[in-house]
């Protein structure tokens, strides 16, 4: 390998959170049903908030699985468009999660960073936990196919 | 199984479809929103049955990520509640899913299969088409660590 | 969508077990030490023994770990190779696996099989049994990034 | 954490490095091959250096895949032996790994770090590096079993 770096994309965001926001919001009716918000966009990084609703309980009075799923492909979603711009068609390949403890019923809050950004494939790790508790409820990585 | 292999669990449910559905719709608020049905259970394996609804879409005509999601969340609880019983405490430690064609706007038909019921773990499989169409659509493996 | 299937790479061998074998052997110095061999290859599939070496074991007399993961590596690279032919650059993206029970000490079969071959990245699953053994040990799925 | 937290163990290691590297030297003869050390242990995490070894190389000039799973799987091994004491038979359960830039043909870092140590499932998370280069390479996390 020379000594210089591969080619990696630099991770600059080209769009702002209100942008990504709406054209989350725009393609996916899902998105006003779970009534997300983008709190913070930096180089390679986004916060999710996901507001708790009644219908997200779980046996145990916690947040149900699902929800924490659509919060990873959220931030994972959110994260990539916010560095590749307006490409609706990126497509998920792989997200793979691990639930490590009981999530409150309060809001969810989803730290989504670009691991790698290639001209193939990006890589995406999530980090989740509830608003006001700084412990790990659940982590992914995952992959999106980008457009050519 | 001979005598001679470790004491695997047999796999013999323990509840029938209609027992298991009910389990879920009563513990889970979102059960009702997706409207889904069990519309098999044998030893080791259930169908899942997810209608499509306008709200699932995503960019391209499609159904959105979150909503396979769900599916192989559904499939998953409902082949090892079907199994162990109704321990609503049994908690998904893993989830790995992998995307492979774009599904059709039709129901999703999620067939979940156990792989391994151990004492403190099962690990179940779930194969996902569109409704009419046999094409694989999604790919799911995932843990559950089952109560004491 | 329109009613004719995307169109996926048709699923027929370029190559035959022995050239995959070869070029597998001639790239990696690990297969040497490994030893395996393709027993056999058809559309979408490969199967891949691994000889037991007393070097393998790991406490309780059984198969580490990493002797699984390099079989699962090597299913999957070969059944890769031999649909899309010599092109030693298609590199793993993903690989997630679940340890299922306990291998014996002796040969372990893999057993992988193409869910996918799209442009840009091809699909791999891949069960695992000791030989004469038909009990799964593991199973593993993960994805290619294709050369262009 | 607050009183109120339900009862983790807490991420005391309760092994030093060099104790760790012997059970594992012992019970893995593999061990001796990739001739491994654990260079640093601290509260909650691990790091293993893994040498290059010219059997280690792939097409490219690059490490192998599976020489990353092994120092993954080195690196999840000691953080949970370092933390649960010698307890050979904490089995895994699950690994999921991501390759994300090529190696260098130089000794690989692994960094292993638990997120979660339940009473039955340890959560690691790996990341990976080439030494003397602090750019990811591969991630990885993964489940282990532990003993009743």
């Amino acid at each position: 390998m020379s000594s210089a770096k591969p080619a990696a994309r630099p991770l600059l965001p080209v769009l702002d959170a209100a942008q990504v926001q709406k054209i989350i919001y725009d393609g996916l009716p899902m998105a006003s049903y779970a009534d997300f918000s983008i709190t913070d966009l930096s180089p390679g990084a986004v916060t999710v908030r996901l507001p708790f609703r009644d219908w997200m309980v779980r046996p145990g009075g916690t947040v149900a699985g699902p929800v924490l799923m659509l919060a990873v492909d959220t931030a994972m979603y959110a994260v990539v468009l916010a560095h590749i711009g307006d490409q609706k068609m990126a497509v998920t390949a792989n997200i793979n999660i691990n639930f490590l403890s009981r999530p409150k019923p309060v809001a969810v809050i989803a730290e989504g960073r670009i691991q790698k950004l290639g001209r193939r494939l990006a890589i995406v790790e999530v980090r989740m936990h509830s608003e006001g508790d700084d412990t790990l409820i659940a982590h992914a990585t995952g992959s999106y196919v980008l457009p050519a």
